[in-house]
């Protein structure tokens, strides 16, 4: 089972980026821990929104799932909406700070209506529990 | 390790309660099978405000953390949001179905921003998924 | 067929309270009025939200159809909202006054869209009517 | 006691217009039943806002009371709203269905206000509870 | 004179919730020096927004004056608002925290326009002007 | 100098329709007065705002001016708001009541944009006033 | 095929009504040359709201489609809504100008959603494009 | 019958600010046309919130009538309509220019529900029509 | 203990002024009966709202505290916000009525959040209640 | 005349992408259809905002007209609606779908206000009657 | 060239306002350091708007531009917006914080549409700023 | 002292695109003549919101600041806003036009907050400040 996790614009800099709000571990580090975790994990990531939307369109194909963390763009981009709503696999929403105790524009999500569920707060955990939500969803359908 | 499991109103009719949202499960079923994966949950529901925050307010003392889904009060009781940030335990809200992609009030949750994260849309595995979440939060804090 | 008939918060005052909008009847007065002409009536009253979704809930087993006067938490229970989808019987919302010519924050009624129907602005007659309606819509399923 | 029962924009088609909202009866066959429950009642039918209104100053002096279903002019007419609070005479609006549980516009009704009472949600059955409405109204002047 | 001093949610937890905003005084010391005060007062709290509105009910006949800390239930519990409306003792409503410097949500009491009067920010003095402004509206009726 | 007159829906009951806030003289003895100070008026009340319209239309090629009360048209009605902007003679709207003290939904006209001026609050003599506003308009453009 | 052209308010004033809006062209001369380019097209224009909803409900029976300019009732009538949604035949929207370039409230058109399509900004081109696209949706269905 | 004519801020700059709006006669050149119609008119101009409330309420005893072009303080102060609610002699608001159809901010007089009635759009004559429609206010209550 | 109550536009009418709401005594009766219950206050009232930010910064040397009736400008200045942000000694809002009773643009207090708290709808007794509130601030601080 | 049809993002899925609304056939079957009627078009697709606004720039020098479905981007890309005001030749906004009667946030284009007209409703017809209507502007400013 | 500098309410207290958002230099030693640096400057500050709005009118006629801080009134002055508006000379408005980055009402500026330009976040050298900008001006104009 | 000079989307048609309101100075005449004054300046362009990211992520280790013009992605991009927040140095908002004075949707800036100023409304002089500004606050940091 192959699942891509895609990372949207900023998340680069993790790590060196408001470390109180989104610790000092590097996306590589976080991405390396993961990777022991569950060797079918691809890793992308992206500051462009038309790089987001390809890289989903063209998961449709050979993964099973997608977890992604859209960044900013969680917060206006009807377009990544309709770029998940436009494939079948199922999508899983994931952050690392709780979004709803920051600033107010992060309250909103335009695209958790199109994704299968969502996880927010845990940090790098954040990750694991998708991958975690993921394996319950396929073994639900079966 | 003790969690308390909350489940607000109308919870208690699970499985009988428009089973294309909800699944058809009883609530009891899905207890027992958490109960089966982690002896350490005690299970309370009640469909009202006031005896929610009081077990709110009880766990604090006996308990390492909250697992809990407030049903609808989570989109008005600042009751309840007040009742979080007045205990020093970890809270994650977690709901049945993806509350985003539903009625447009289930869209902004009032007690989000008082936990410690949230987990929605994964049916009973969001309530496993929030154990897990609980573990990796005592574990990152050791 | 039994019909229950449940009154909310205030409403065990009646006949006392703002008697020139409500009336100078009292709840009992009007019950036994009621009841004269509809003996498979039985009555509710309760301060409190968590009871009247108990009570609802109840109903659906032993009743053919609720007359709900929900009095202010009409304007904000999305939990007593929940509670009516979550059974089948037909639940007729009823208040004594015209609600839309007062208050402002009366004029929404977040509990309607889960109704049957509504009537209001007939003092003690709302009742009877909403109990004529359960009538003719059980007449009509025939 | 002579009555007026007002039927406004679109109400002409009853029957052949989205049935499965507003049923299969015509107009006429729920006027024809009507009437045999009640000689008392007129109707009148018109697409035009100032005639109905018309239509509402004339009967304050030859009618004990209206029954309104005012259609769409339900939710922006103001004119129509003036136009009851000019007479004295009670007007009973009048829905077939439940129009808070249906498009968001139709949530709100300004001619409410000026109305003795509402009733919504019961098909035909609506009108002849107006028409009982009206005679607990004047029983209770009495 | 009989005082009726009501605490809503979570003021149980005094002293121990956010001391750096509701100070570090459990609610039974503050009731305890109150009492010391002014004999004439009786203390309830609950967390329940029925037994709440119960209380004040049960007030009418016994009490002169309500002082009405309402917790969080103060910015949506328009049951509340109608019971303070429901009975005709003075309501004082107070407030330990200036709320107007807090949250968004805490600015708006829809309490507020049914109570005699408003005292905030002062912590447990504003229970003792409370106090006393009662007794000034009684010296004032004479 | 010819001059039309034109009062909307609900005008022709004037005198009889809530004298206290619109008077007890009827329309035709206010329209007798106008006539006896000013022989050049035209009177023209229709309840339909297609008619309104029509001979708003009519009016531009024999006409000087309109005086308009538009009734509760001015606060809905944009097809008055275009067939007044359709034309090139001057437009000033007036009402008897001060409308900014009443109804929220008085507080808005979306006619005004399109008139050359407005007058409100002075009962019978807000038409006086217009017609006195007309001849300075039609002085200051010689 | 027969195919009805209605046009709404202020529309008969085409070619004197601000013209470096709305171009200077009677509405004749644009349905003579439309009449030209398709015979099988009937004009009807009227200002009443009522009259509309009453030709929508004519139209029905003999006619393959209905082109609608419904001038400023675009932005309000929910009864012409309600008209469209109450017939079977395709209703194409048109507007001379590009009306979201224009006043606010020409932005929102209400009759929208009822419409099978939109066409906007292109003069009396637009009258000729709706014909057209009514034959693609015909050849469509085919 | 002495009447005081009160122009707030920026009016002192009539005939210099922005002539094609507000014309080119300075408002000395206005007071003095006014004045020769009616000499009991007394004058005064202030850019400061303060003074003009100053002056409204020591026009109580000595006037029987304020004619008040508020200026850009007609949109946001409060206190200038608690200072006309505070007198008993009737306020007429006036505008050179017809606000409702220039920018948003002007289309809300907060003082409007204050005053006795207003006028708008009439250039200098909207202060001649004021003084007429006082003299008319008091016939009328002869 | 020296302490400034500033009282700010239209205040110097008390008495004469809507007696229904703000009573029949006059702001000097006030003010003395204040002064001999506490001689260490000093009396201030202006209706410009530039002279009350003077005299708070002015007070920011010689007074313990401030009392501030800031009338109107409660709602909208933003400056006196700023002014009682810029100082350090505490300032106390109050309000003769219940101000959260009122109109609608009375329920919003911009100057709330910059006090250390607030006192309403006790006629003079708030002013009492104030200067007995600040005596309590100071021994708290002790 | 050389026309430059733009696809924004998720339109490379169609055929594949929720069919019920847009349609089976694929982006390259309509183009393809299109081309053969009419051969001066060029074809892009991107889901990049940058890309699209790219074209759009360099297409002002060899093209005499754009058709543009701009996605989702229609919603909040400003971007695009400056780069279209950048421009001096015309463009045409088409969407396949009735954007009015699906999702809330599809009923407001920002990117509207820049374009010549829009087009809507009519599936891969709605860009032969762009084009259609391209050719219709050209011809009327000959 | 001769410039005036006005600043407005509670600027007089910098340095001892909230230091850690205005900085501890106090308003004369900016000015002193302004004017060592440009002698054609003149200072001017106050309380009050209508002293702000005397001084914008009275430097239109010797003075060649205006750097204004309106502090609060920045956000709901439109006496001070039109006064702005009222005269020829270009006014720069300037903030010594960053505005955007602070509370919600301080994220709009009233003024700014009548102003030339804006400079904020630059503490002192925000003057300076602005200083060097109208120099900019003038010699493009030259 | 190295600073990046970046421009958004459309400013690469600078001179030729909408000349009255952004002049008919190209984008590269502008940059050489800042280059003229100030040789540490390097200038990028990119109408891609990913491209704008990846160059202040860039940036952040090879220069001292940023003058950033974010055209219309200053008003939705919350991902540059981050990327902004994401890196210290100092990053200054620039405008050619005083966006406060034309459409709304220009009026609220999403990335000001993370920008340590702002300036706007002094065409390519606003640059020149920028760059100046910048001088400015190294200096105060020393």
């Amino acid at each position: 089972m192959k699942i891509l996790v895609i990372n949207g614009p900023n998340l680069n800099l993790l790590g060196e980026r408001e470390p109180t709000i989104y610790g000092d571990e590097s996306l590589k580090a976080i991405n390396d821990e993961l990777y022991e975790a569950a060797q079918e994990l691809t890793f992308f990531q992206s500051n462009s929104e038309g790089s987001i939307i390809d890289s989903i369109h063209a998961a449709r194909l050979d993964y099973a799932g997608i977890v992604l963390n859209a960044g900013a763009y969680t917060h206006y981009s009807y377009a990544i909406h309709d770029a998940i709503n436009a494939i079948k696999i199922p999508v899983i929403e994931v952050h690392l700070s709780n979004i709803s105790s920051r600033d107010e524009f992060r309250k909103k999500s335009v695209i958790a209506p199109a994704c299968a569920g969502s996880i927010a707060g845990f940090g790098k955990y954040s990750y694991m529990l998708a991958i975690q939500a993921l394996d319950y969803l396929f073994e639900a359908k079966k």
